[in-house]
Formats: C-alpha cells, structure tokens, sequence
C-alpha cells in the first residue's frame, strides 16, 4: 500500500546484529558520491544520520556502479541492499545495494552549500531554508525547538494547566501600545493581536484557573536587531489565587525542566551543537529594581534615576554582577516602579509607587515578564486611565471584572528568546523556520 | 510569600480521612447562599468542583455568620475552617468555617445565569464567555479540547514527528484561493495565512521529515454556518517518504488515540456533558469518490456527476450509508478527481485524471483533507498554472522542489471539528474560547 520502495529503516536505525541478511531500504538525499575508480562510495543523508553505500565495480552490477557514479548531489534516492559492518562507515555499517531508485534528481549549481564547510551569510539560509535546514546544525536547533515546547507543555499540564487558545483578530489594542499590524476584517478595520495577555485574564474571571497558551504574536516595532522579531511565539501562562512569588517558581521550575528535559531527550542535537548544557539552579537570584539601578550607577557608565527603564548596557551590567556572585545566568528583577509597568500590574498595597512585577533575566537579555495583575475593576479602570487610555475600548476586559474576579499573576516568555539563550544562538531568527522583521516576508 | 489566605485544596481534593483536623482553605466563587435562619449554607465553587460551608448560627462567630448570609452571588471568597464528614454535601464533607474572606465582591444582577437552570442564548454566552465558562457543561468542554490537542501532540510526537511553526503573515495567497484577509505590513500589503500547507512542504525538502503544526488558520470566507469560522486551529501533518494510504493510517489511528485518551483522562468532563464515547473502530471504511456519487445518486434527491464536488445532502448520505453497514461514524471518501483537488494532490500515474487524495469524514461533516502531493518540481507548476494561477508567486514555494524534494503526503484536521463531532457540540462557536465570524470581533 505504500510507495514502491518503502523506507524501512532511518540511516540512524540500522543495527547489524538484529537485521543480519534482511533488506533494509534507507531513502534520503545523496550527501556525498566518491568515485574511486574501481570503488564509489555514496552517502546517503536523511534526518537522522547518514549511511554509506559501497559499491565495488567488480561485484556489482555495471548499471547500477554506473548509475551510482553518476548520482546528482542532493538527489532524492531509495538503497535497498544488505547492511554489513564497517567500522569507518557512519553508524559502523555499509549497504551494499541491489537497487538505487533516483526518486527525484536535483539540479545542479545548488544555491548553497549544505555541508557545512562554507559559512553562507543568514540571508542567503533564511532565502533559502530548504537548502539549510539540510546543515545539521540548523536542524538540530528545531529539534531542540520542538523539545523545549514539548516539556513546556508537559511541566505546566503536569501542574493543573489548561491549554487554551486567545484570538489572533482582535477589535482593539491589547496593551494600548501603538505597535499593531491593522487587517481589513470584511469590512471593518480589526489588528493582530499583540498578546493573549487580556483574554488569559479573562478567562481567570470564567475559573479555568490554571491556564496556558503558546502562540503567536505580532509587534509592529520597527526596529531591526538580532533579538526582535514582528512574529514570535510567546508562552504565556495565567493562575488564579497566586501572586507573583508563586508564579516565579512556576516559571524558574519551568526553565530548569526544559533544560533538564532537552539534557535527556536531545542529546544528539546538543553534541550536533557542540554544546554541553548544565540545568540552572533554582530558586533564580531576586534582584529588586532599586538595587539594580545601584549596580547599574555603581558599576557601568550609565546612570539610571529611580523611576526609569533599563537598556541594554543596564541589563548586561546587572547580569554579569549577577553571573559573578552565583556563577549563574538567570535571575528576576522584581518590584519595579509602577509607572513603567502595564496598567495591569498590581501595585504594592503598603507603597503603591512599586508594583507586584517582575523580569525573568538571562544573563544576555530579557526573557519573560510577569506580575500579580490588579483584579479590582475599579482601581484596574483608574490605572488604564491614568496611561492616558480610553477605558471605553477596554469595555469587553473590564467587564469580566465585575462579576467576580480572582486575584490572579502570570507572565509571559519568548520561546525564541528561550532557546536563543539555551544555545548561545546569536540571531533570534536562527531559531524561527521562516521569520518575520521590517524587510523579510518571504518565504 | 504568597497570598494572605492560600489556597491548600481544590474543592474536589479535600480527603477527610487524610486532613482530619489540619486547617483547610478553598478559594472560589459564591455559588449559592442558603439561608435557613438557624443555619446558613454558603456553597463555593472552583474548577474541580463544589464545596459546602455549614454555618449553625448557635455555634459560630455572630460576625462571621451574618457576613455569610449577606455574600453575594459570584463574589469571590477564600474559605479557612476544619472539613467534617457529611454524606448529602459535593463530595462528601462540609467545612465549618474559621474565616471567610471575601477577595473580591461581584456586582448584582449578574449578566447572565450560571446554575445551567436558564438557557442562555450562545451570543449572550459568547458576549459574556467569562460568566459562561462559570456553567460546568461549557469548561468541560474546553478541559476535552486541552486534551484532545494533548494526546494529538502526545501521538504525532511518540511517531516520530517534529512540532515546527509556520508564518502567520505571507506575501502571497498559500492555495490561491481569493478568501484572504489583508494586513498592512509597514508599508506593504501581506494577508493572513490561511493554511501551512505550502511552508510544511517546504519542510520536506528542508529534510524534517516528519512534521506537525497546530495552530491558528484565517479564512476570509463569508458563510456564516454552525460549522465554520475565520479564525480557527489546524492539526497539520507533513510526512517524507510516505504515500496517502500511510498518512490515512496516521490519521485514524491518532483519532481513535485521542478518544482513548480523552475517555480515560476526561471522564469528570464527559460525564458533566453526560456522554459516553466510545473509541472509532480502525480502519475507518474507505468509500473511492466514485462509489460515493454512485451511493448519493442512489440513496438521495441529489444527483452528482463525476467530477462534481460533494455538498451538505451528499455528504449526509454518504455518511448514513457507512453507518448503517459499520455502525462508525468515521471514514474516508478517496481518489478523487483531481481538478476539484488543489493543485498540490499528486495525480495517480496511471490514471491523472483521479488524484491519491482524501477527505476523512464524520458522518455529520468532513473533518480533514490530505493527499499525496506532487513532489516533482515541472508537474507542480504546470498544475499551479492550469489551475489559472500566476506560478510566479510561488517561486519561494516552487524553488525547494528543484534541489532534492523527496516524496511526501500530509493532511489537515481541523481541531474544532474534531472536539465538536466528538461531544456533538451543535455549534463550532462553543469549542472555541472567543470565536472570530463575520459579524464577531469581541471579546
């Protein structure tokens, strides 16, 4: 019922000792053809690994020595033979083939180089993401990519979460920024929505409690640098009769499960990476802001008064303060002045200038915000308000305040940012298959 | 570190034998207040469940009792007391309060009914999604779509596939099709992605292999039906190296896994919507577009030449005509012509004029499509370009056939057709948390 050569086994899968005589057919792209004269050697790629086909001229059939002789790299090919040992051969065995089927030939000059020995400029993999995705490398950081989602998943359904999905259209800005993508909705204007962050909170108010969502989410910002992306994936989770506190061990306890879990599951990808990852030790460092604008003052050229943001310079100067004193790269920046925070975020009741909020840092960036969100309706109106914002707008969120709204917290992590750190990558768009920015929109 | 009253128990984990006299304290919403003069029963309710707080006016605080007796319906309260056995209260026992704390008063009258005593219509539920999702029937529903999506990952994942994430915003039409919606991307025009099909394609000559997306979908189509949406969640596989059958094989065996899964991790949920599921028998019955025409030119008013596609009336036929010989409500219409395929459904070699494409069916309407799909680069575009489509707007598409683009299949499943056929949920808009139409933006 199958295609006509079925694959039996992955490159990765053959094992001498169990198969003995039995055909294996292995399918993938031709790596690498060395034609020695009276022996060629074909190397056969798929997904994971690679094997060697070895045809020596004198016991093989002229057809296929030739037809072998002749292979276009990155050719679509099925080899059926008998797998014997070799030890110099990937995965210590070699096929010798009874039939190579050219399942659909490649053309010839490729548009770049996939073994690796050439450094193409990201534009030109990006332009050309089937050709990289064939570098183990790029593969390798998609595996771990899919790894790191799966234990999310897999931590936060373990902790009583609900997967739950917000809308990507939605009638009015989410956080009242400016940076909105505007669509044509029939016949009516309507945006993509920059985050689920108004309907995870709404659904606190319908009692599902526990809940998490990872999807994307759309910033029109016009800047261009190697850690921002117009579409992203964002984790994002929400939890009713928690505070921040409670929220950050959720999210600290997260980031080592997915270390640990990637540690376990993708090793091979880690190795492929040359990379060896050791679990961060939780609880993560908490650093209030006003302690960390006086690392900043103290320690770098900057100077940053009570009140203002953090920029790149900050940030760094902090987490190498931090990696100094634990040796660790993640940390929290907690209880930041209330004014350069959302309007949801809950302000201290015994000193409302700070609020309930928090950074989860890594030494390198930013990676995830959160805080315990104010549940009053009243005092939520006064603060969207006192941003200068239509509470009108946000008549279909406030509304779920009224009628019964628990204290609740959460936060939100860039999946990018996530494995960009974990891998040391150097451009966000590196972990993405096809990203979006300013210029690129393609493929 | 957390909040001043934290929650111990849900209301459904409080084991009286294993608590005995430890302080309790559950976290909720009023749901009911009765009382009796002598003694007054508050009942609150949380995700899992309910709880009773027997409060006999000789034998507590004055002050904590006529508090009780004036809380109003929907506020939210954190409960701390001792849990006495009592056989007639939510499971098994009653809390006799130390505390009741009131975090956060709802207002009167609420905006709609939440005992399920009135039947609310679904645009009011919709309108007011956080009161509705307060109903047990309407989170039942959305704890089975979590998961249905779980034990979806859980299946593809376990098979060998990678979860990858296609982009949101592209340049061109994915299929072609008119029903896009447009966004102003900068200062460019781009559309919603109505699909990941071309980009998962692109995957396999990329080398993934096997790969599954779940994520949202746009289609600016303007039918308004009980079952479609412009917004909805696609379950999308991609597979190398495999033909339609195998792919159909993937797909009945993964529904019939989720319906295990959701009949043993969601019972509490099934029973609350009081259905008993039972697991689709594989395989499901394959029914070749050619028999299916001749079933509705036989059993139906309706008359459909071959080549024609099948509507609503064909479709019921069809599907009570598997249901009466099986008794199952899933199967396959296969084979079928290949100009009402799109232009990626690979023809058979012997016969082009039919296509190795399906459509998996529930008896009540069609759940999902797929194909084998053309892999070789000249034949792809000439069927973009018979099917009157400019092949130059998919050159980003076209150029990953050219180097190494190995055969593959793949489907799409809808995730709210599955969840609604599953709890034969009458209208789509009830599987979705805040359904997108034509005439709904908001919430």
């Amino acid at each position: 019922m199958s295609l006509e050569t079925p694959r039996t086994h992955y490159t990765s899968q053959v094992d001498i000792e169990q198969i003995g005589d039995d055909k294996v057919t292995v399918c993938g792209w031709v790596h690498e053809v060395r034609d020695l004269g009276g022996i060629c050697f074909v190397v056969v790629r798929d997904r994971e690994g690679r094997a060697q086909i070895t045809l020596v001229k004198k016991k093989i059939d002229k057809e296929i020595f030739d037809a072998a002789r002749k292979l276009v790299r990155e050719s679509i090919v099925a080899v059926t033979g008998t797998a014997k040992p070799e030890g110099k051969a990937p995965n210590g065995y070699e096929i010798i083939p009874e039939s190579i089927v050219v399942l659909n030939e490649a053309e010839s000059p490729l548009p770049m180089d996939t073994t690796g020995k050439v450094d193409a400029e990201l534009d030109t993999r990006l332009d050309s993401r089937f050709m990289d995705l064939r570098r183990e490398r790029t593969t390798a950081i998609f595996k771990i990519r899919h790894e790191v989602l799966r234990a999310v998943r897999d931590f936060l359904t373990k902790d009583g979460f609900i997967e739950t999905c917000s809308p990507k259209v939605v009638a009015t800005a989410t956080e009242g920024g400016t940076s909105l993508f505007p669509i044509t909705y029939f016949d009516r204007e309507a945006f993509l929505n920059q985050s689920p962050q108004l309907f995870k909170q709404i659904l606190m108010s319908g009692g599902l409690d526990k809940v998490f969502e990872i999807g994307p989410i759309f910033r029109a910002e016009e800047h261009d640098t190697r850690r921002h992306l117009n579409e992203a994936t964002s984790i994002d989770i929400e939890a009713s009769f928690l505070d921040h506190f409670d929220v950050m061990e959720i999210l600290e306890n997260m980031v080592a499960y997915v270390y640990e879990q990637v540690i376990e599951n993708e090793a091979a990808s880690l190795k492929a990476l040359d990379i060896e990852l050791s679990v961060p030790k939780t609880p993560f460092m908490k650093v209030p802001y006003s302690q960390a604008i006086d690392i900043v003052n103290a320690e770098s050229e900057e100077t940053v008064e009570w009140g203002g943001d953090l920029g790149t310079v900050a940030e760094h100067t902090i987490g190498e303060h931090v990696f100094k004193e634990t040796g660790e790269s993640h940390y929290f920046i907690t209880d930041w002045p209330t004014e350069i925070k959302p309007f949801y975020a809950m302000p201290y009741e015994n000193n409302p200038l700070i609020s309930k909020s928090f950074d989860m840092m890594h030494r390198t960036m930013e990676l995830s915000s959160g805080a315990q969100r104010i549940h009053l309706h009243d005092m939520l109106k006064a603060r969207i308000e006192s941003q200068g914002l239509n509470s009108d707008g946000f008549d279909f969120y406030l509304r779920a305040f009224k009628y019964g709204m628990p204290p609740h917290s959460g936060w939100g992590i860039g999946c990018e940012r996530l494995v960009m750190t974990m891998l040391g990558v150097e451009n966000i768009r590196d972990t993405v298959l096809f990203p979006r920015d300013r210029k690129r929109l393609s493929p």
